[in-house]
C-alpha cells in the first residue's frame, strides 16, 4: 500500500491546504529537514475548533481537535513537498494545548495528533520526539496548535 | 544593494548585540542551520517594552515591540555570523506573545517581526515557516520574545 | 577525564531513562542533529516536582527542579545515543517554566538546567542557544519542562 491508499484505508481525506494568515509560509526545507508552521484544527468550511481544555472542551474533544490538526498538517506537508512519499520520518513535534492553568493531560490530547502520523507512516517512521505543553492563548482561540520537524528526501 | 545598504534604506540601525542574561549564547550554527536564542524588545538604552497584549498593550504597540525584537535579532545574527550576508534564508520563527488568556491576534503582532525580515531579505529568502502563540509570562515581563532558525552558508 | 568520570566528579548519578508517556520516542537523530523530547523533573522513584513558580515554588526550588530535568535529559540522551561521548555540542534549549502570570525569572530557573550541561561538557560544547519562557500549565503540573537540540557524531 502506498500512502494515498493507506490514507484511504484510514478514512482520511486531506482538505486543500489553507493559506497562512500572516507573513509566513506553510513549511521550509533546509538541510534535509522540513520545518512546518503551526497548524490549527480547521474544518474544511473554514471554521476552527476553539476553546480551552479544562474549561470549554474535555479531553476527548481535545483529542478530536488534535486529530483534525494532524489531517491539516498532512495537507500542508503534501502541498510543500508535492507528495507525502518524500517524508522520510517524523523528527520532532511541539503540541500546544490551549488550556486552563490546572489542566495536566496535554500528552493525552496531543496523542490525537501523533496517532495519525503513526497510523500512516508506521511506528518506525511516524513516531518522533515530542513535547506536549499548555498554552494560555492561541490565535483566534483555537484549541490546539502543532508545529513539527520532519526528515525528507529528494 | 547589499544588505547594509538595504538596512539603511529601511531606516534600520542595528544596536550592539547585548550579552545573554543567563548561561547560554546568542546563537549556534550546526549542520548549516543557525539556531538563535530568544530575543526581546530591548531599547538601545537597555530598557525593554514590557506588559501583556490585551491588558497593557494594544495590537499596534505589540507590533512595534515585535519590530524592535527583529532589529535586535538582526544585531545578534550579525554578531554570531560576522555578516548578515551569510544568511541564506529564514527557516522557522517561533513568535511568543505575552498576553491575556482571551487574546487571539498573535499572528498580527508577530507580523511586526516577520515584516522586517521580508523587507530586508525579500519574499523568497525572508519569509519562513512560523508559529505565533500566546504566553502567560516572559522573562522580566517583556511583551514579545522570538526565537528562530535560519539557513546559513560559508 | 571522560564524561563518565566527570559525571562522577560532579556527583551526578544518571537514573534509568523512563518510558515516554504518550505516542512518541525520547529522541530522534536526523541530519547530524539530535532532537530530544521534553523532559520533566522526575525523581528516581517516579514522582515529579510539581507546582507553579511564583505560587507554589520559589526560584531556588525551581532551579533544583531544572537541575533534575538536566539529569533526566542526560539519561535520555545516553539511552538514545548509546553513549554521551557521541554528543558534539549543545545547540538549542527551550526551557519552559510552569509559572504565575507575573513571574519573570525564567532565565534564573533554567540556568539550573544549563549549568549541568556546561559543567559536564565545558563552556565551548555545553553552552548553546536558548529560550527560557513561562507556561501556564505543563503535563501533570510538573514545574519545569525542557526540550533541546544537540549536534552529534558517529
Amino acid at each position: 500500500m502506498n500512502l494515498d491508499q493507506r490514507l484511504e484505508a484510514l478514512g482520511i481525506v486531506l482538505p486543500p491546504a489553507p493559506r497562512p494568515i500572516g507573513n509566513y509560509v506553510p513549511g521550509v526545507v533546509a538541510g534535509g529537514l522540513l520545518f512546518m508552521s503551526g497548524v490549527g484544527p480547521r474544518h474544511p468550511d473554514g471554521t476552527s475548533i476553539t476553546g480551552k481544555l479544562g474549561v470549554d472542551l474535555d479531553v476527548e474533544q481535545g483529542r478530536a481537535a488534535a486529530r483534525l490538526v494532524a489531517i491539516n498538517m498532512l495537507a500542508n506537508i503534501r502541498a510543500v513537498l508535492g507528495s507525502l512519499e518524500r517524508v522520510d520520518r517524523v523528527v520532532k513535534t511541539l503540541g500546544m494545548v490551549n488550556c486552563a492553568p490546572d489542566f495536566g493531560l496535554q500528552p493525552k490530547v496531543i496523542d490525537g495528533f501523533s496517532n495519525v502520523f503513526v497510523e500512516l507512516f508506521g511506528e518506525e517512521r511516524g513516531r518522533g520526539a515530542r513535547s506536549a505543553v499548555g498554552m494560555p492563548a492561541l490565535p483566534s482561540q483555537i484549541a490546539v496548535e502543532v508545529e513539527m520537524v520532519l526528515q525528507v528526501r529528494g
